[in-house]
This record gives structure tokens, sequence and C-alpha cells, in this order.
């Protein structure tokens, strides 16, 4: 019952297919991902992905779900509100969800002083998507997924990124394969370590970097923090630790002011 | 039924008044917060804060807890597992939570180049929880709420913070007694705009800087506007905008690098 109907039972092979691919391994043997949210759903269209189905429910729309869902790519379906509560991976949904062919991104031959972020086992959907969103805003070339954490095209890592994980490539990786990756190219691997002697700001993070990022709790495999760039952030106070997403950001943001002001005003990267 | 006894009945009056204190008005009536969490309840500790009641469920505790709990100030009173779910706000107890007298901190006088942070009516739990625990790792002198924002001793934002929001003094402030007293004391009131001609890391932050930061949504009001030091964080991608707690990390780390550079390595804060 598609087009001009409205899907209302919970037993459709639509509504049941899609309430299993809420699982992770039933994505990845079907090869998709669920996107959910206007905003999200505008970010891949704006990269050029288009659902296999664009799933609606306009009685939830949002008002930008309302202004957005006629752009949207992608062959449409109606879903009753509580078909599409019962699909939906939020608290309070706005009524647009789309199922898309998995992307495979590359990463890009770097150019000039490329900027590179390796997220190695983190497992918190928050923090990545937290990383991802500010790496877009920083211009990096690609990100590098290493190790079976939080899964880079989940729905809660798409949420965290507001869409950004469809701005930039976003690529899994075997340790050893990517290690070699970034060794050919010249990238420095620069890690966030409390006990690094160089605090991030005195570091020379002009060249090739690629920021490596642990595990919130495990930190970096040894065969990782062998030939790096150690660098600390200066804390003070109660707290244990900046959050990773943070730390994330200053250094990143660091590689950016170093090169500002080597290269003068004029850097297409701001 | 406290001591040796263990509540288990939901109407118990114990069981009753935490639920109503879930509320901010009735936190607010009584003049009290709920701290929940054993890091949380460690680091209020560490500030001083003995609750009036510290409420167990060590059937719930998680090992952080277990390890935790004989350490904590304030009398025990033990809840079953039932009525500790009842009363908690997280999904995942971990059978730690104590009611304690609401703090009320005043700012410090400000020594030296002094850092400050301003929060305007800033809604999101999350995004409060996060700048103040940056703020601490940070070292800033202190913290001050304007408007009706999120509850700044809310346990979502207790949590978020990690339990910072302790370890530095956090005052709310009307909003004409807080401009006197930053202007009375020679603060340059810095925020972030995304039209502001001078990027962050290019205005001078050495001075007694207040980073002013606004509501997600509506910005900031223009008498916070008018006498500010605006500053833009370069942004490059889709993303419409960093997090409001992302800038303020880089805004408030580059206050740090260029003291640390205009002072020298040996600096207290860092």
């Amino acid at each position: 019952m598609t087009g001009e109907g409205v899907i209302t039972s919970l037993q459709n092979p639509h509504v049941k297919r899609l309430v299993r691919l809420r699982g992770r391994r039933e994505r990845e043997r079907e090869g998709v991902i669920m996107i959910e949210g206007a905003r999200e759903l505008s970010r891949a269209a704006a990269a050029g992905i288009t659902p296999q189905t664009l799933y609606l429910c306009p009685p939830l729309f949002s008002p930008e779900a309302r202004e957005v869902a006629p752009t949207l790519p992608g062959p449409p379906v109606h879903l009753s509100r509580e078909a599409f509560e019962k699909v939906s991976g939020r608290e309070n949904p706005d009524g647009l969800l789309g199922v898309a062919p998995a992307p495979a991104p590359s990463l890009p031959d770097p150019s000039g002083d490329a900027i590179l972020v390796v997220l190695h086992g983190l497992e918190k959907p928050g923090n990545m998507g937290a990383i991802l969103r500010t790496a877009d805003a920083a211009g990096v070339s690609g990100v590098i997924v290493l190790g079976r954490g939080a899964d880079p095209y989940g729905p809660n890592v798409i949420r965290a990124s507001q869409g950004s994980v469809f701005s930039l490539p976003v690529v899994a990786l075997e340790e050893g394969d990517a290690l070699e990756w970034l060794v050919e190219r010249g990238f420095t691997r620069v890690a966030c370590t409390p006990d690094a002697p160089r605090v991030y700001w005195d570091a020379p993070l002009t060249g090739r970097v690629a920021l490596v990022l642990g595990a919130e709790h495990e930190g970096l495999p040894p065969e990782w923090r062998a030939a790096e760039l150690p660098v600390r952030v200066p804390m003070h106070g109660a707290a244990d630790s900046l959050n990773v997403a943070t730390a994330a950001a200053l250094v990143l943001y660091e590689c950016l002011r170093q090169r500002r002001v080597a290269g003068g005003q004029a850097r297409k990267r701001c």
C-alpha cells in the first residue's frame, strides 16, 4: 500500500523491515542506512544521497519538515502516525525518514597540508557525532574510522553530527591499512594524551596532520601510540578530562590557526 | 523507616518528596538540589557540599558507586530497587542520590587577568553542562547565569557537567547587575557571532575577559551586544554552526593560549 495510500498496519512489510533496520547488523546485511529528520535528510540530499524510499508522516511534521519534505528526493511512502512512531528512533519524530544505500566514500588523495581525523574504537555515538560536526566545520579532508566502535552511519551518530557525516568522506579502514596509508603520504599522527610533554598550541601542526582520537576508556593501542606526536590539553580543576570531542575541537582549530598565521589571511579553508 | 531499615513503599514520604523534587519549582521552594551518581556526589563532597540525606540502593550500585558510597557524607537512607528507580532521573541509576542545600556561591573579586563565562538564557542542559565542564577544565574564575534558561543546579546540568558545576562558582544574576559588575571591574565582554569581522584567535584576549554565550536560537539581547568584542569562529562545510559548547571551548582555550604566550610557560592556571 504505497503511493496515495497510507500504511497503517504495524504488520506491513515496510514497517517490519524498518524495525529490523534499527539494528546495525541488519543494516550492514542490506547495505543501507537510515536517515531520520528534516535536517539530516537535507544534508544527505545535498551530498547526493537519494533514499530508496522516503517515509513521510505529515501529521508529525515539524515546521522544518513541512518546508523540506517537498524538496527531498526518493520515492515517497506515507505512514500513519502510529506506524511512524513505531519505526522512529526518536522521542519526538518530525515525520521524515529515509532508507538509503550505505555511502562508500574513499579517502581523497591529500593535497597540501591536509588535515585528517582518525577515530579509534570510539564507542559513544554522541561523541562521534560531535567530532564529525566539528571536523566538518573545521574543513578537514576526511575521517578514518578504525575498529568496532560506534557505527558512523548509525542513526545516533547521524543525528549527533546533524547530518555532517554526509558532508565529508568518512571511511572505515583496517588499522594496518590506515597506518600504511598515512605513513606513505607523510601524515604526522597527533594524539592527545594527558602526560604528553608538549601543550598542543606549542606543537608544530602545519604539515599534514592526522589527529588520532582513542576510545573514551581504553585510549590508544601501542602501535598507534608509537610514532606519533603526543600533545596535551592543559587542564585545571576537578574534571578528570575534557570530553574527547572538545579536545578534538581544540586541536583541529589550532591546526587551522597555525596554518592561517603561517599562510596569511586569505585561506580557502576558512 | 531509616537506619537499618529499607524503604520499599512508593507511598513513603521520602519517596513522594523525591518525586516532587524532580521539578525545578519544588526544588527552589525547598532551597535544595538533587545530586545523583557516584561521580557527581564525589565532586559535590570535594566542594564541601554535604547532603541532608544520602539515598542508597546497594543492589543498583555500579563498581564506582560501591567504591565511593562509604566515603560520602550525609545521613544515609536505604531505598529498595523499586523505590530508587521511581525517584531516579536516570535510565540506569547507580544507586546513589543525595538531596543537599542549594549552593549560593558569590563571585570572587577578580584578580589579574581573570576569565569569566556569562550564560544568557541557555536552554539545553546538555550544552550548559558541557560548558561548565570545559570552564572548569580551563580554570575560569566563575560563571554568571542570566535569564531563565536551564537550571544550572538541575539534575541534567549536574550530570552533563559531570559534577564540575560544584567546582567553580556558578552565580545567577539579574542582567543589569551583571553588566554593572563586569563594567566596574574592567571586563571586556567577548561574544561569538557569525558576522564578526575578527576571528577569535586574532582578537586580544589577554585582559579580563567575560565570554558571553547566548541562547541557542535567540542569540544575545541588544544591551549585551552593544559594548562587546565580537569574535567569529571560522567555519567551513555544511554545518550551520558549531555547537555553542564547542565554540566556548575554542575561545576559552585561546584566552589561555594568549596568556601562556604572553606570560611564559610557568602559569598556575595550567
